[in-house]
């Protein structure tokens, strides 16, 4: 697929996201990019912001777990697979507080590869596979997420 | 203190919450019950359903979130502890769809007790704390999240 047809195919599911879940429409998830291998999601520190004026803790990890959510079924949408994706774990660390707009990277994890995944997906039905996602922040990643997404065909 | 101060003081940190967390009044967050040892907090499912018609996983988790956030700002409030209370890690587990409003518990995990926890806030200004949370469902919890947080003196 080329890049704009990427690009295309990622801003039709930011826009579903969107209509569909109401925190993203809330949270004002927008596409940054997605070029295959990494979505980032933009999003504005206003309608997610806490108590101390920083961001609020469930907001940066719904902003990730949509990346991961969105990288998932990117790969399934590319490919065709007609599935209902879930996230089943995940693991947050809050490195450091968020003063401002922020974004959120997800791509797959070490351990995991697309060819297994499908290749188990096409054999069983329902297939695994582990995404890392971080909010960039001034010195580092200011929020990390490692987490497990089952996709099961419809 | 007596029982119905507790859920006052409960209900004055929800109030203060959804006034100042833009998130807990979308997710419209309530009130269930204090007692001192737990917290629930109810959510509707309307503001928080996903695309599959059932709770949005970012919502679990940030209402989780929310509910451990209120326990140790609670006991901290009990005591007139003036702090900034943070989420610093999470592992949170999607066991079973939610297809109903929901309610989120919140207590104190096994391994952390009160004592230790103002022993070391007030010898050092800043202390941590391991919590539990659940979101029950019909035959055993629908998501669970152990998670720490970190109070530091203003």
């Amino acid at each position: 697929m080329s890049s704009p047809d990427l690009i295309a195919l990622a801003h039709e599911l930011v826009d579903f996201t969107r209509s569909n879940i109401p925190q993203a429409q809330v949270m004002d998830i927008q596409l940054g990019t997605y070029d295959g291998d990494t979505i980032v999601l933009d999003a504005p520190l206003t309608p997610n912001v806490n108590d101390k004026g920083c961001a609020f803790g469930g907001s940066l990890v719904s902003v990730m777990t949509l990346a991961g959510w969105s990288l998932v079924e990117l790969a399934l949408r590319r490919r065709q697979f007609d599935c209902d994706v879930f996230v089943a774990e995940s693991t947050v660390r809050y490195l450091a507080p968020v003063w401002n707009d922020f974004a959120s990277e997800a791509s797959l994890a070490p351990e995991s590869n697309w060819e297994t995944f499908f290749g188990t997906l096409q054999a069983r039905g329902r297939a695994r596979v582990e995404v890392i996602a971080r909010v960039p922040g001034d010195t580092g990643p200011a929020a990390t997420m490692t987490a497990r997404f089952v996709a099961k065909r419809r």
